[in-house]
């Protein structure tokens, strides 16, 4: 398989980048090839906006910017920026995406809202009736990893934070589904700050684990567009 | 009343921009006091990382980064940067705080999202069991302001999309209610790039009409602490 893992952690030498240490060498030493995308260590600029595009005259008056109109002509005339079109190129390569960071204000941290906001341009991730089940990106897989700070009976349907499900919503069918990819079960490690050295050890067993034995998963249920006919518009404006 | 606007798009003369005027010219009209922070206009830097904090020595070897400690660190030391400062300020002097942003991915853009990681510190926003019922900002409002691409049907329980509810939940509940904040219940234009002039004016007036109200609105059920006992833990680790 080819893997691309994505960090979106300040930190290298924290949980989270133990987490992408782990999968990098259990899916090494099983003979798949990785690549990565540590967000941090590259200085991703997060922020959708006109000077993400050469021909968008960022401040220039009477230049009304529309963000999907400029990734539509970005991609129309080949001026996408450098960085974006990396990070596509490594979707477009990639059969399983493993996507690790922190839950933060439950959900993911900026700098991995911005990667998902600038590289799913409309155009190339999805656009033209190119979603769901005729997604871009059908036949891959997603596989979420992160942490929390709090234990997962906050996180439980009748907890105080609300399900787990609920935070994950925005990736695992707002983003990944939306695009055509399948999602494996997220794994999520509890209260990682909190479970001490020994507890933090046994998560990175159990990951490396899931990891050994990924390629054989059965994906989670998908969102097919069958299953949700659009209705007769209700309260429309 | 004291009203703070945040506004998290691109293009001030979008639809979202509108609605920013629309709250400011209403607001005023009404008496109350209003100060701003139009994200993109201040170039906020969403990434929380080392060098948000004079005292942590980016990529410095050794130096290990923990953002709750530099957090807590910098707020002990009087050392936090000044644009988060400057937005503390803001929240602290407010008595609502009405946020405008287009729902990108399920979710906040990223600008958003990285000025809630930046600047609900903790030790400032949260800490020490001050959250829910004695979270810091008990007594104040919020109005989350939003549009979407999508009609409201896509947005319905058994839409396509799943619950508008489950998109707000991370800012409802988990950032606000968190804080202590009431929210009121949000003002959602849905498909507001395919609704036309017509329809956006008519989201405009209603918009208006709200705001004209506001002060008497009764907030959305908060999410209280006795309602939600911590249970056992389950599955723990």
């Amino acid at each position: 398989m080819k893997v691309l893992l994505v960090l979106a952690h300040p930190e290298p030498r924290s949980f989270n980048g133990a987490l992408r240490d782990a999968a990098r060498d259990t899916l090494l030493q099983a003979g798949h090839d990785v690549r990565e995308s540590d967000l941090h260590a590259m200085r991703w600029q997060p922020v959708l906006r006109a000077d993400c595009f050469a021909d968008q005259a960022s401040d220039a008056p009477g230049v009304f910017f529309n963000a999907q109109a400029a990734q539509r002509q970005a991609v129309a005339t080949g001026t996408q920026s450098a960085d974006v079109l990396a990070e596509q190129g490594k979707l477009a390569w990639a059969d399983l995406v493993i996507v690790i960071f922190p839950v933060w204000w439950f959900g993911v941290p900026a700098i991995l809202k911005g990667w998902i906001d600038r590289v799913f341009a409309v155009g190339v991730a999805y656009g033209g009736g190119r979603w769901f089940d005729n997604g871009v990106y059908r036949g891959k897989r997603v596989l979420i990893a992160c942490t929390t700070g709090a234990r997962n009976d906050r996180f439980a349907e009748d907890g105080l934070f609300g399900p787990i499900d609920w935070v994950l919503h925005p990736l695992r069918v707002g983003t990944f589904n939306f695009c055509g990819f399948d999602t494996l079960t997220p794994f999520v490690a509890w209260a990682a700050g909190h479970v001490g050295d020994e507890g933090r050890s046994r998560y990175l067993e159990q990951w490396r684990a899931r990891l050994a034995g990924i390629e054989s998963e059965t994906p989670q249920p998908f969102r097919h567009l069958a299953d949700f006919p659009s209705p007769a518009m209700r309260n429309h404006r």
